[in-house]
């Protein structure tokens, strides 16, 4: 067998697409043979023989083979992509907002072209997670993936608790450490972690999913008197992207959010600490695998893009179709379920009048509304004559607990927090 | 493009091989069209149309695609597995000790008759290990690969931890419950672990692994105190499976090995409670990843190897070199240290006379062997008037702790046992 040597163009020279040129420099079946930069005159770690600032001149040069995408965002990226698999390139992408908004088209055209679309990078970093969904765990029937998708808020939510301090304090320290963005919403308000639980859940349940109706949450609600008292009950706290099968319905509806959940210490989740990444898989018959690592960086993520511009070169010019298992083919789009139809347990910081029957209204509202407490803890009197009240709820329809909520706040009860718990 | 149905031959039906069988009834593209079992009059939970007592009827068979062997053992399964190859027949197979023990042998003719032969599940049962490393880790050069790979030694432990009984009584009961074998040697001497760190080393590290050359030992010797202690010191004990480039020396030998060992708290691996396995990777660029799950099981072991038959279904037909990724292409040998060639850190427990000076004389001969301690404890007066003292050293050399025990044993100071600490 005769292995022709892989020619890349790589839109992107950033941190990722840096670490992808130096990784590469060690693999005599790829090279990196054009680059495109948003700035020409910016010095750089790697040097790439041939560098533009057009992008549309590398997803058009007929010399490349495989276009490696890490420059991020949809625009022009789209565009980009879409004309390099018209040209008959094979893509390698770690845009997971590319493609948890535009993926269905992507897919579509690439099995048109007869290209493989990987994107192991997407999700997780360098943890190996899209790779083993869609080939060594195959044979599986999933009913839920979950995990920790985000290492910016899963470090600020660790150094939060490790230093008793304020999401904004800590958001500021992660900012000057370079693990937080200047502006930081992508990440604590969610929307990453929303865009790879899209993609996990289009891979696992082999539907297609609508981003805009995944329900998300950040983190910039969380206290660091929420994160000490769940800490006092057995409990982390961590920003959790879920899709699950809404139990007792067949091959039905999906439950997709992302959100912070307590998460019992005893759950190896709950381990998961600083910038590192876990996906939680369970299904039959493998029932649950966890993979845990780093979920982003130079080099971890160059890890996942070198290994699928591997794959790529291990099959290029030996198979009609490289990499079957990697096509995505379904097309049918999930029924996605609104949270208010989601049952969970729930956290619940009350802010109450220091009055006599506080506690029983509590406890009245709740049962009227179906709601169990599984505990409830009065946190003594704070200096405004006010009481924290922090409940724990046995299994609860969310509409139920808003309409609890509503009904409290009739009372003078206000709620300083409302966490899910896993 | 056209998918052609592939026929199955499976040679062994327990549990393993009922749970595949059962699972592959979900998918249309592959189907077992034969299977060979030791005895034709069991009754059994699956049915399977061709069922013969003769396995080499099954490698014979022109009908068949791929080769599941899920037997065991390596008489008769080599030379069944070779003419299936021979016959240009796809093999899967969850054979750790045919693969530890004959796999240069089977791989290389594999390459020569141009078949995949895969073995998900030949490691850690359920969790995907052997394709991340093959594939979507393959940018990746490993310094170290561990872990927790026999369930039955890691239920034993946990159980003597949680139920504070020694390991006769606690394998009894895993022996009544089915974790644990009539005759569990091959499982509690670290025999099965061996196999598995054998072949996860190979394909980590390239090279080909003499199994004859790897130190093992295994958990037979832990006593219930022991875990006690280690619990009391901040560690809990497990089995570990070891490969490790020798730190300083470059693309050089390495250090393989299955022992008993001290793991902290801290770690990840130390949570890892059960029957469940995990596999740490360490390595660049994509610094450290786990993978955790149930490391045996029927169902579990079952979606390794219908993942394994997916794989070789998605290029049947399409390409002139299936699966080229996992092909096993390295043959020169690794050079394997001896265990006493490594450094570590030690947890000793030593029996001493109650008498003065003894902790002298310990301090003395360590001191001497260039063992400096972290922690000396001693942990009171037997009735025999002994007293029970618990090193934990700093990294030393193997060699340098055995002359040291050797030396303490001329002053009446006896080991009660030594394990490694990770």
């Amino acid at each position: 067998m005769e292995n022709k040597k892989l020619k890349i163009g790589i839109i992107g020279l950033g941190t990722v697409g840096t670490g992808v040129v130096k990784v590469l420099k060690n693999f005599d079946n790829a090279e990196v043979i054009q680059a495109a930069v948003r700035n020409l005159n910016k010095k750089r770690e790697v040097e790439v023989s041939n560098i533009t600032d057009d992008p549309f001149k590398v997803v058009n040069n007929p010399e490349i083979d495989v276009v490696v995408e890490v420059a991020g965002g949809c625009d022009p990226a789209y565009e980009l992509i879409t004309t390099a698999i018209k040209n008959k390139k094979h893509i390698v992408t770690a845009n997971k907002e590319l493609l948890a908004k535009f993926g269905a088209k992507i897919f579509d055209l690439a099995n048109e072209y007869n290209v493989a679309v990987l994107y192991e990078a997407a999700v997780a970093g360098g943890i190996p997670i899209i790779g083993p969904i869609k080939t060594t765990l195959k044979g599986n029937t999933f009913t839920k993936v979950a995990g920790i998708l985000n290492g910016t808020t899963n470090y600020i939510l660790t150094k939060m608790e490790e230093k008793n301090i304020s999401y904004q304090e800590c958001l500021k320290d992660a900012q000057d450490l370079g693990y937080a963005e200047a502006d930081p919403t992508g990440d604590v308000e969610g929307y990453d972690a929303m865009y790879k639980i899209a993609t996990l859940a289009n891979i696992t349940f082999h539907k297609r999913i609508d981003v805009n109706k995944i329900y998300r949450e950040g983190i910039t609600k969380i206290s660091a008197d929420d994160i000490k008292i769940a800490d006092e009950l057995g409990y982390k706290i961590k920003l959790i992207g879920l899709a699950q099968r809404v139990p007792g319905v067949e091959d039905g509806e999906l439950d997709i959010r992302v959100h912070p959940m307590l998460v019992s210490k005893e759950n190896m989740i709950s381990k998961i600490n600083n910038a590192l990444n876990a996906v939680l898989l369970e299904g039959f018959p493998v029932d649950k695998v966890m993979f845990t690592g780093p979920g982003a960086g130079e080099f971890p993520t160059a890890s996942s893009v070198v290994g699928d511009i591997m794959q790529i070169a291990g099959e290029f010019g030996h198979t009609d179709t490289i990499l079957p298992l990697t096509r995505c083919t379904h097309k049918e789009m999930a029924e996605q379920i609104d949270i208010k139809h989601t049952k969970n347990k729930y956290y619940i910081s009350i802010k109450a009048p220091n009055s006599k029957g506080t506690i029983g209204i509590i406890g009245t509202v709740c049962g009227e509304n179906n709601i169990n407490l599984s505990s409830i803890l009065q946190k003594g009197i704070k200096e405004d004559n006010t009481a924290q009240v922090i409940v724990i709820t046995e299994e609860s329809s969310e509409s139920d607990i808003q309409n609890a909520i509503d009904k409290l706040k009739t009372h003078n009860i206000e709620i300083n927090n409302l966490i899910r718990v896993m």
